[in-house]
């Protein structure tokens, strides 16, 4: 297959590169990459899609969202995790429907925190929710074009436990190796509307 | 209880002002009511609360979001539906939190296609997804002052069956009266972080 990675060299990014290596990849993100793309605007978007052409797959492993205290979070930083890591994949879809073909499939990225809140995460576990509850809606509105759509969700990776571990106190940890064989399933499976959760 | 009702002029509204009539109601809406209030804007719903000053609990009916055939579904209309209905209701929270007395209680409004996607129904299944969320997460970020989140997430109700029902093939009807149960049970019960379905 044709596949566009986007995110391709961030933590998750490339150990699923490497587990899709057997594949036709182009590999996109903000500063790295064959292709440039800033998922922040659909301009952006458009221009990947305009440059690589048709793909059979495409794969994301991007989009961040702020951390804050509930008692001082604002629309300012819960607009941006909506801009960045959730319309940033929704229009991934959206725009790329119009390059993917027929028999494609999206793979997105989503995360535990999805039911699984942590202190100052309510902008994660609110994009999580929407991403996934998106993944149901756009896979049955792609039947008919025989065209899948899944989300990765994994539990903390083990490569940010270093950074990351101690906002996430008693949650499992997700191997690099199990995270890259969920974005498998879904790009090689049969799946499509799945929440492909990642928790060992 | 000192209550404000939000979208209490609307389908859902006014069954849940009947029905919560043993407060102290103060009715806001865009047009009607007490105290007028966009959602759309964090300006207006700050104005809202240092209008009616500390309440006990914030009751939210309100909020849209377009429908579209999902092949010419654009950011337009997933950052619309963000922006009404899910940043709006969310804002509602997040600045309420500062005027809501301690003990008090948030009740949010979501909707069954989190789970049952229809035809043109993306935005909608992701906004109600994403508060469905938030919901978990300000539940416990709120759990310190005893402050209560819940979200009622009904079918398509009986007041809407005539307008809606077409979109909704086969799908199950909630009952004004369930549905206005729903939102006392988020206000006059004990739970927090519930999503609250009424399917019949």
């Amino acid at each position: 297959m044709k596949l566009i990675l986007v995110g391709a060299s961030g933590t998750i990014g490339q150990h699923v590169a490497d587990a899709l290596s057997h594949h036709e990849i182009i590999k996109a993100s903000r500063s790295h990459g064959d292709v440039k793309v800033d998922i922040n605007t659909s301009s952006s978007i458009k221009s990947l899609f305009e440059e690589v052409g048709p793909v059979d797959g495409v794969v994301s492993m991007a989009g961040g969202a702020p951390m804050k205290p509930f008692a001082e979070l604002t629309e300012v930083e819960m607009m941006e995790g909506f801009r960045n890591k959730l319309m940033g994949q929704l229009n991934l879809v959206l725009i790329g429907q119009h390059y993917v073909n027929d028999g494609g499939n999206f793979s997105l990225v989503s995360g535990i925190l999805s039911q699984e809140p942590i202190k100052n995460g309510a902008v994660l576990t609110t994009v999580n929710g929407a991403i996934n509850a998106f993944t149901i809606s756009a896979a049955r509105e792609l039947l008919p074009r025989g065209i899948r759509v899944n989300t990765i969700s994994p539990a903390l990776v083990e490569d940010s436990v270093e950074a990351l571990g101690a906002y996430f106190p008693g949650q499992p940890i997700a191997s690099m190796e199990a995270v890259a064989r969920a974005f498998v399933k879904s790009v090689e499976g049969i799946g499509t509307g799945e929440i492909i959760p990642v928790i060992h």
